[in-house]
């Protein structure tokens, strides 16, 4: 069997080869003593450095990948079924800059979900893209967003016959899975390609049927963009990008392979490449029933969240209602409006009580997400922690009206795009606090983070209920981003445009 | 004392607080065993993952950094005397290209030196800029280039009086110091602004005076890049990005902000930040002297270098002469001419012969980058392998040839730029083996990797010793990169445009 990455790495290591060459740390940083070597005992770092090399003979150039790396890319490829997959050492954001700029002319036009993450609208910024949304539904009774539906798709490509390239995310950051099946077969019937911004379901491809959602790659998707860290046992800031030759063609994979030299160091971790490797054959492996056993226990939880009558974890009986197509179980959706409290206090409580920390805090839900290295513990302790929090007297009036207000004001908010993303961001701006901006054009993006989907775009109008819904964020001390000046709570806005 | 970022991480990784959220390994992956929990055991990889966490509650968030993060990087700011220092998780690259988007209008203009990294190419390319150039002096004993001339930064400017953002790279691949003092007055007095490529020079602020050169930070530069793992005790991938106010401006600077934050993945490495602070605080106290030990083993390996006769070191001998103001004696230069043996057959040699691994290897010389890391050990093995070398009967007559070749084109060739970087990449284009192509417009780069600069830039006439050059270098077994048809060494061009 061929040597892994990771074992050549460590080997080489281990060999009597001297490096006269980059980098600087010469694989000796870390061991928590000079050894009678140059420098110092560096902070008694767990050892990363020992493999941490450059492109030195025999271990190829990701930019130019014609070895090993080549090899162990192919490899990828196989495995997932793609027709070529690249390992990004810049995250997903990377590769959903290069899908872009890849798959549209400059000043071009591109058809996208609203619900894209800020680095799709990053790309459109760059390529000085026109874009046309589709809006994704709304779950009304939960407050949060569903799918996409095809017909909407179809409607607007019929408007607009110029565009051939569709972005859209799939699963949400909620777990939220569009038909991308009828959703490609559409896109090709108008002969463009769809991109799919997978980012929160790398895991999809490893799973046993009828457990985890179907992969994007399988269902027709032309380039599917993955975070291998978010969900599957890989350092921060890997991911993959898969490309499909049938739509796509070999100009536009040039394109996108291109654009991923520019978006991402010259000088990419070999860590990361590892690491990339050995999450990929692993999950090709063992790691497929690692998934299963996640997915029992998934079920096991559920079935103890039975009990709970103030907090709602919903499941499969969202599927086939508002495009949600299929959900992905392993992020865990409580809504704790039942016992009149806000998400926000729910993540706040099971920190503080029992050291849970959650992915992502909401005004009417908490988000815990789950992946092959939860064990029993993990979810014994959620949801003792839950029942736990129904025993409790923690009644008040206040959250609960933050968390319905929520509710009613996103599912209202369709903004209005008055004009390219990159004109209102270049366009002469002041600064005025938020609540004097109805009906102003924003000159920026402004984001709750998580997940970093961009509430307000460069170029949509402020409307009255977004301000209430910021200010209501604000107060909740949710992480709002993107805004001018946060302190002062103030936006920019392009001069005498409103 | 307050706690480093690192042992911020390892005490969180040692609690025993739970993770509900990202990244997916949940800080076990590589443990070695099952111990209980979820998944495998992660190839026995020494442990990185137990301190990869994403941006939870008290760790800050790269992108809008205001609390550990954002101390970490004004405690960088503070120790290197800028106005504002941004950690880097994707490179200099990612520094490189958000300085040029952030300090040069779309389609507007820069004045370059023509020795910058793709890099900087890439940011020519993405803003569609007019680029005027600046040509390196020549060491012509050498054929390697020296500095840029103040007096030529002068010219280039007075003839476009529209140009606002000059970009060098100083010190050079082969450590070759401009005289940056000289260049930002020059280029202030113009009010433009001074960017310098420093990705080789991290070392200089911390080095004692007389020893490596000063910082372009403090020669006046308004804008540096410095890459910390090329020569500083850093994991690769981590680089830094200082900012001085006074002639940026705050506009620049938050533009330059705005392209970090869309160039660099949203989800930073814990692990690379870590590693940065880590180096950072150990440069600014130990760091110091163990800059100065390296000092001293470099004086006393040259000394050692004077016993040669076939094999020529270049050192501060060149100071002054071909705009080289000053020179990082930290990479050594091996010219192997008087042996009429090539740098390739001196990497070669010294790799099989003594386990050593150069940083490059050009047609005429070797290049051997050391740091504060290395200690006695490999001065002393680098030394006996040349010595050794020279006892040696090596000679034979065509590798002299190919030496003295290169050196010789090298030094004649200015391509002539007929068109914008980014018109020639979207030309239509036919591809045509390079010896037919004399006379033609390149629609592609054509670089030597290492280092990485390009040779061919898109839009340059290809001219017959080019052809030459590049011939010889594929017959020397070197790494030609970007060439659309490697194996059949075709090259894309301008289409019915020569």
């Amino acid at each position: 069997m061929e040597k892994t990455l990771l074992e050549r790495l460590k080997e080489y290591s281990a060999s009597d080869f001297y490096p006269l060459h980059m980098p600087g740390h010469k694989r000796q940083w870390g061991e928590g003593g000079t050894s009678g070597k140059g420098g110092g005992a560096g902070d008694g770092f767990p050892n990363p450095f020992s493999i941490d090399i450059t492109e030195i003979d025999g271990f190829d150039n990701l930019h130019h990948a014609e070895g090993i790396l080549r090899e162990s890319m192919d490899r990828a490829a196989e495995i997932y079924g793609a027709d070529e997959s690249c390992y990004l050492v810049n995250g997903s954001s990377c590769g959903i800059l290069s899908a872009i700029c890849g798959c549209t002319a400059r000043r071009g036009k591109i058809l996208m979900s609203r619900n894209c993450h800020k680095s799709a609208y990053h790309g459109i910024y760059l390529n000085e893209l026109d874009v046309e949304y589709i809006y994704p539904q709304i779950i009304t009774e939960l407050g949060i967003q569903g799918g996409i539906l095809p017909e909407d798709v179809e409607k607007k490509l019929n408007e607009n016959p110029d565009i051939q390239t569709v972005l859209i995310v799939s699963p949400t950051y909620d777990g939220m899975v569009s038909d991308v099946r009828r959703i490609s077969e559409v896109v090709h019937r108008h002969g463009g390609v769809l991109l799919v911004d997978e980012a929160h379901g790398a895991h999809f491809p490893f799973g046993k049927e009828g457990e985890f959602p179907v992969s994007a790659l399988d269902e027709g998707a032309d380039v599917v963009i993955q975070s291998l860290h978010k969900t599957l046992p890989s350092l921060t800031q890997t991911a993959i990008l898969h490309m499909r030759k049938k739509f796509l063609g070999t100009e536009r994979m040039e394109r996108i392979k291109r654009y991923l030299s520019i978006y991402q160091s010259s000088s990419p971790s070999y860590l990361f490449m590892a690491s990339m490797e050995s999450c990929i054959r692993y999950m090709d492996g063992e790691g497929r029933e690692a998934l299963s056993r996640l997915y029992e226990r998934l079920e096991g939880f559920r079935d103890g969240c039975r009990e709970l009558t103030g907090i709602q974890v919903p499941g499969k009986e969202w599927i086939g209602r508002y495009g949600v197509y299929d959900m992905d179980l392993s992020k865990i959706l409580m809504f704790p409006g039942g016992l009149r409290r806000s998400g926000v206090w729910l993540g706040d409580w099971l920190r503080e009580k029992h050291h849970l920390e959650l992915e992502m805090s909401a005004p009417q839900y908490g988000l815990a997400l789950t992946s092959l290295m939860d064990g029993e513990e993990g979810f014994r302790r959620l949801l003792n922690g839950l029942k736990e929090l129904e025993q409790l007297d923690v009644l008040t009036g206040e959250a609960k009206d933050e968390m319905f207000y929520e509710k009613a004001v996103r599912s209202l908010c369709h903004p209005e795009a008055v004009c390219r993303i990159w004109e209102a961001m270049e366009a002469d701006c002041e600064i005025r606090p938020l609540k004097e901006c109805t009906g102003e054009i924003s000159a920026e993006f402004v984001y709750l983070y998580p997940p970093g989907i961009p509430y307000l775009v460069p170029g949509e109008r402020i409307a009255d209920e977004m301000i209430l819904f910021l200010s209501g964020c604000q107060r909740m001390g949710l992480s709002i981003q993107g805004m001018q000046d946060l302190n002062g709570f103030q936006l920019k806005i392009w001069k005498n445009k409103g």
